[in-house]
């Protein structure tokens, strides 16, 4: 009789189990399309990845449903066998002993296996990133490429691609959300007059934001140090997230064209140039 | 009839955590708008930004609210249908054997998840920061946008948002209680004279309090080394908090200006200035 | 019969639970009131932030004590019902086992925190520093402003506050016991005479104890190093806890003052002043 | 009767478990086969290596196998000899318990182990590198030679191999897949037009991706810095993974002419360049 | 019957554990008076600091034996109550379920507090040392002021207390056992003649211990290294423990004097010094 | 009955162990002396260290047998009287719950000598050195004198002596396999002609892998930085596996002479050169 | 009966450990007296330290013996008075669980003593080192005073003594086996020539090891770099064990007077002896 309800269980257990996998699955794969669709208005340039991204997502999420199934049914027909054992009055010491030995470093080894879905799951839940975002997870920089649930895929400046596992992520920098800034240090003689260099940089700065879509605020300039034989201004620009590399190239350019012709000297405190001020 | 009483306790048990639920959620969120309103009067600027926060707070929250249920309802019932398993004597060694041994595994992956919350929870409690106040996580500096149990999100200075795990932070440093402290370093030739310069400085700076509304006392003058061929004097000045950084700038610009009036030298160990003086 | 003994000691376990902590509540509000008050005589100026800090301290003890007496009870009653659950036959061990893997998963994340209060209560049992104090704790330095259970919280120098865990702290540096040491390098042209100049220094400082409180012994003289084209001596004065950066600060104005009246070249082995000396 | 199953049990267990274990040794080997053959494919220089790298891991993984099959018997047959015992009353108590302090030990020591192979399980069902990829393990950079469970072996550039553990790899930085950047930095003298010498170079670079196939857009060039006497030029030049050294190597001496053929100065904040510029 | 005699068996148990307390405490208090008259004749300064120290230290073991004979009277009635109940059959297992749950999570968050207090024990049973000497831990150099079970508390030459926990100290260095060396490195120019100038220095230095009771062997002169424009000559000279630095100092002003008495030239790869040769 | 049967047991498995302990013993120690006389081959030098070796191994591997032995008898005795205490029903609980507790602290503690095994034996399997490699193990550094399973002996080119903990090495570097590289790089003055050199260099060291059969290809000539006042060339070499070091002090020599038969400078960003060019 | 059996069992069992603990006490007396008189052979110095260091050894053991004999009665005692308790149905339930939760927390803090013992056996079992040599632990690098199974006490060459634990110490470097190198870098000025100035020091070095009986092998002549206006040659001496100190000082002597005596120069990158060149 026992047996008989041990089995009827365990087949219900395992249909119930292999139902609930494939749902999750199918619902897994139509939010990815989703969330792909959405992120591929971003940048245009993202948009053929993207397809090619959801194309593997979708094959490796049906691979990981069909071993996640295989697991079930191997798992619900030992607890079923053991269980028959068990109402047979077959002692299950030593095999449960055994199986707790090995299972203890199993255990041990896999925590950090665990540690690295729970933080996919957590990063994916809280939406602290997505594909498109150029973020700085500590162990590498770079334009997020795929999102798993075990490794971030990032790819850098440089084209090198990074895989990234979630548990050792332990705090994320995003740089694309909101804003960037774009900072140029300018070093200037001590014998400037600090007043009128800033006046010099503002005046050539202003209209920045009206030319350069990427700029949305008009260039701040702020004096950061005065020593070692120069004085050092900061030019700052707050700009598009992602922009300020390139703009604080084009900022550089401009600021020396404005001092050059108002004949201000950027200097430095290396030896060359103060000499040649001397004769 | 200890079948039925199980089942009957179960329902009840499950009715219980769910009504407990409801309420932490409906008071979190309750709580959580009375906090974003008193924080929101700080800056104006913060204002909008809360509202969204404290709406995306309530949608967490639920949804947050909604899984709980899901796990209370799974668990109660669980236990329930395993505790009718032991009464009817189907022997429930080998099921529970094989749950324990993936239980330790999960259990030790998920152990800095359980830090994360439980740092988060005395960090809210023990009110160490809010939204709106700048802090230094070690991970990463910036003002707080967002804290939830789990993670702290920052932005800095260029924009870039941080996600720090609050059980990562060994130490928080909050800049925005109480006082800071704007600190330049003059440096002098070591011909000057310490006792002229510093009264200049001092007499150049002493009606900063009473022009800018930062500065809380009058700013000191202390000498602090004396070799590689310059002096240095620190000016030191308290001011409101966050402040510090433009107070410095405008204190540099400052002392230049008096330094330059008064015919000091600003000097440094390096080689130009240090010969343009020969001739 | 069994189920009324275990009503009626739970109830009698609770009471005698309940009224433990009201006590060490009321003790510890009492001790602390007493510590704050003779702390509070070191510093007049910490006299109001310690009233504050003694208000805080009361209403988060009671808070605590009526957290602590809701686990109490909560935990009472669960034990009670599982144990008439246990008398009835109803089969505890699919419960037990659940709430042994939860509680494992838990257990191990909270390890820091209880490693936090541990380390707490032997800081304090210790007296290793009380509230005015100035420590390094190696996470932060500054004035202790609060002591608890679990955090420490500092004020550095330029007014940031610092939280610091307990249990992170491996060793702590108190600057507020005993005394402590004022170093001033003095670095001399190696032309001049060692013999000499150590005289000059230690006339020149020999009457600072009589003249500043916070000196309480002469100050020596010692040679420190020999080479790069300068001779290093050190002054060394021993004063008041704490006190050393600012007499620091007067002792390098003293030596200046001395070693320009006596004609003594103060050097560095920089560029500028080894070449001022060759015409 | 129940030994007799016992022992039929175990019989069947273990043919069970020694054919699956042929079967997996006998795919693998099949897939390393096809896997090698199609990565044979890219260098042609890595296809002797190959072919002898298949031997080996012929033979390693049926050795392994006979390992495992051994492991089985001794497994199988020591928990049935275990659980006849108990069948027959004989107290396994103490040796259990002997096992498992046992195995707790060993259990710990071994849990790196199977970190290793988690870890290179992973990595290779993600299809994270392959053999002939250039990786950046954190621990080692070089071209992977051999990818099995538990170690990745590399060649670097100066011929050392080196063995990585799976499990210490928690980042990797694959440099096969897509592109690379050459950037060459080039400091020319504060007098120059930013303006006319960008052209130049330009100009020179413009049909580099026509003449080199390993460069796949035209050079960019950029301002970096403006200080220190220098003004610092970039240029980047996309090309073909891992030729980005080689392609750097050439823009050099294509900088050097173009510049020396246009009389731009190539300067730098050392002392001799500076000083042969003022006569 | 069984009850009275668990009653009986726990009086006895109790009595024995507090005797067996007391008599420790007692022992510890004459032992650290010995320790400490001993330790007292090393440096009569230290003696008042000792006597205070006695003081505080009786106060502390009692304090902490009497905390431990609470330990064991609620340890002992706990355990007898809870025997009880299981002769009287009522169920414990709930009971020593939760119990199990939150000891093994102090358990985990004590683990730290035990290893200090097992490596203070065996610091103090292999005597590495004693309050006086001046010890490196690691954390903190200076010299022991207090040496309890849990943290050693030292005093640095600046006057900070530092409180080390003995369970983070993996090495010592006791600096008070047996000699200290006295290194003085002592640069010459390159056109000097080795021979000689080692000459004058060991003739210099010969009558060294005889003037000097802190010196215990006459100096030696090496040759350490020839680069960079200079010689460098190394005096070495064995003396009493912690008494280097001191010697040291007398060292650096008798060689000055000697190499100036005989025209050797002391000099460093600085710019000064190489001019100053020229003309 | 029971009793004797445990008895022949014990007796019978005591056999078969010490049996299995001799045969392995056996095995290692042959398979030892086969593998030394096939690295003996390698360089002859070795050969006499070798045969000591082999002589110790013998000795080492028969002492651990003896030890292992040992081990077997004390725990199959143990083993076999806690059975039959409890078979004639003596209470063992006290006494196995006693070895539990000390059985985890000694688990605890020996698991990073299983570990250290462990790896040891992976190493030894998967062939990833030899006695005669050069080894880089991130400890030290040196040529491997010994492999046993736990610990790794090396001796490094200073002639120290390293015992490197086989669990303690994440990743091993060996030179002694395929080939390595000799690299120099020459620095020439900014004003040479980067063709002309790489030329002169190419054609001088055109010819080195005949004269020397430690080089196995010509080496390559490169441009590798162009900043700072020079050009920076690199030679490269591919040639037997360690002897770079000394190639490389051939190739300084060979470069040096033929860039002085051609008159090329040598030069480097210091003053002294770039002076030395200008008159 | 049991009770008697049991009692007789516990009595046998005590003697038996008492006896053994004495063998073992006599054993490592005896061998420490034998290993003490062999390495006291090796440097007549520390004969007398080897005698006291013997004495105290005998104290320490004896005393370790005898707290392990009163351990073992306890143990032996408490076992079983609890299996007395246990056959006379007295529930212990409460008492183990009470007694497992403080062993697991002390067990977890006991595990780096463990871990220091068994590295310590492992150390001497291996014949790592022995008293008199010079070792580098990572720690601290000295000579081996003492060698005990929890801690290594080494001597540096200043004086200070060091403990190390033994169970911190991931790889030894032992000086004292085999041979040391002595290795000095000469530096010379770009304009001379290699190969003259490598016959000159190889002459005037080729007699050193008929001189010094420290010197084995003649020295080599190697070109080490070329940049920087220098070339750096580098003699290489192989001498006895840690004698590379003192011969490199002696050869350094040998090679300035050498080159002295031939004009070669000595040179440096800096700016004096540069410019000393130019007229």
């Amino acid at each position: 009789m026992i047996i008989v309800g041990i089995l009827v269980g365990a087949v219900v257990v395992r249909w119930l189990m292999h139902r609930l996998i494939k749902r999750i699955v199918r619902t897994a794969t139509e939010r990815h399309a989703a969330r792909t669709a959405a992120e591929g208005g971003r940048t245009a340039a993202l948009l053929a990845a993207s397809g090619l991204a959801h194309e593997r997502y979708v094959q490796r999420t049906e691979t990981m449903g069909a071993v996640l199934r295989s697991i079930v049914t191997i798992a619900v027909t030992t607890i079923a066998v053991l269980t028959i054992m068990a109402t047979l009055n077959i002692p299950l010491g030593p095999l449960l002993a055994s199986a707790g030995i090995g299972g203890v470093a199993v255990g041990f080894g896999a925590q950090s296996l665990v540690k690295d879905f729970i933080s996919g799951v957590f990063m994916i839940v809280e939406d602290q990133y997505g594909v498109g975002d150029t973020i700085d997870t500590g162990e590498a920089v770079g334009v997020v490429e795929d999102v798993s649930l075990r490794v971030t895929r990032l790819r850098d400046r440089s084209g090198v691609v990074w895989y990234v596992r979630n548990g050792e992520i332990v705090r994320i920098g995003n740089h694309s959300q909101g804003w960037s800034t774009a900072q140029v240090d300018v070093p200037i003689a001590l014998t400037e007059d600090i007043g009128r260099v800033s006046d010099i940089l503002r005046v050539a700065l202003a209209d920045l934001p009206e030319h350069d879509p990427r700029v949305t605020d008009p260039p701040t300039v702020t004096t950061e140090s005065m020593s070692q034989g120069v004085i050092t201004l900061r030019v700052s620009a707050r700009c598009l997230p992602t922009q300020h590399l390139d703009v604080q190239r084009d900022i550089r350019a401009l600021v020396k064209g404005a001092l050059d012709r108002e004949g201000v000297q950027i200097t430095a405190p290396s030896f060359g140039s103060g000499q040649s001020k001397a004769p």
